[in-house]
């Protein structure tokens, strides 16, 4: 049975165990391949975001962020960023994920959510986005550097709250 | 006869002073409009930007930053922001600060130069990117809260270098 929580600092090795892994893969996130760990979870765990772990008795299956997208007349848009252990892949960790950030979302007032940059390979992140209600609202051409496919597209998703 | 050139710490003054009416007014940049100097200038002078600054015979015209608009797979991509001073307003300051921003962009190997968020209603903005080559690649849907005109749509512009 798992529960999501805010992340504490004692959670920060367990997310490093989840975030290090997807960073220096390089093929979903915008984030230099060899961010070490401070400054990974510096990004992760930055206090204008909210950081909230997947909880299963005491082991970490995923943790995501909460934040405003922008700020100024832009604080009524978030954004959020999602990963998922890889013990844990295929078991519907991101799409409860999802869910804990939509309710947070609204609970926090925000009026939309966007992603500024999913990449447009990384087709299961596409299409499980789109059926749970996101639009692609803007293409970014050979805005990522794939490890293997080199330019491709970045999407930008968004979804009215 | 103006040149264009890197700000320095003794520009933080005259270039608050361009940046602190834009920020206040909260019309063109998702940022808090009471935003104080500090911290406005931590912003547009970050050691992450290139900043510069349009110098009239000691007078600042206008300033602009240029920094990768993401990193790892992303950072092949600059995105620029440009202020022009009220007394300069319709001089061409902007084109010639993007004009400058473009040859550096080229010379710092950028691939394009990308706009997270154009306000769709500040007309004169988008129309100048456009007949500069940018293209509107994505539509934010009232992804800004303009403080007269409402929940508007904020736009993403795009142009490959």
């Amino acid at each position: 049975m798992t529960v999501i929580r805010r992340a504490t600092p004692a959670d920060e090795n367990a997310v490093w165990e989840i975030i290090g892994p997807t960073i220096r893969a390089g093929e979903t996130y915008p984030l230099d391949r060899d961010l070490g760990k401070d400054a990974a979870l510096r990004y992760w765990m930055d206090p204008e975001k909210e950081t909230f772990v997947v909880d299963d008795a005491g082991e970490l299956a995923g943790t995501y962020y909460i934040r405003p997208n922008q700020l100024g007349g832009g604080r009524h848009v978030c954004n959020c960023g999602y990963m998922t252990s890889s013990g844990y892949a295929g078991r519907g960790i991101a799409r409860q994920m999802f869910a804990h950030s939509f309710d947070r979302a609204r609970a926090l007032g925000y009026r939309a959510m966007q992603f500024n940059f999913v990449v447009s390979v990384n087709e299961r992140a596409v299409r499980l986005w789109q059926s749970l209600g996101f639009e692609i609202v803007g293409r970014l051409p050979g805005a990522f550097l794939h490890p293997t496919a080199g330019f491709v597209d970045a999407l930008v998703m968004y979804m009215t709250l």
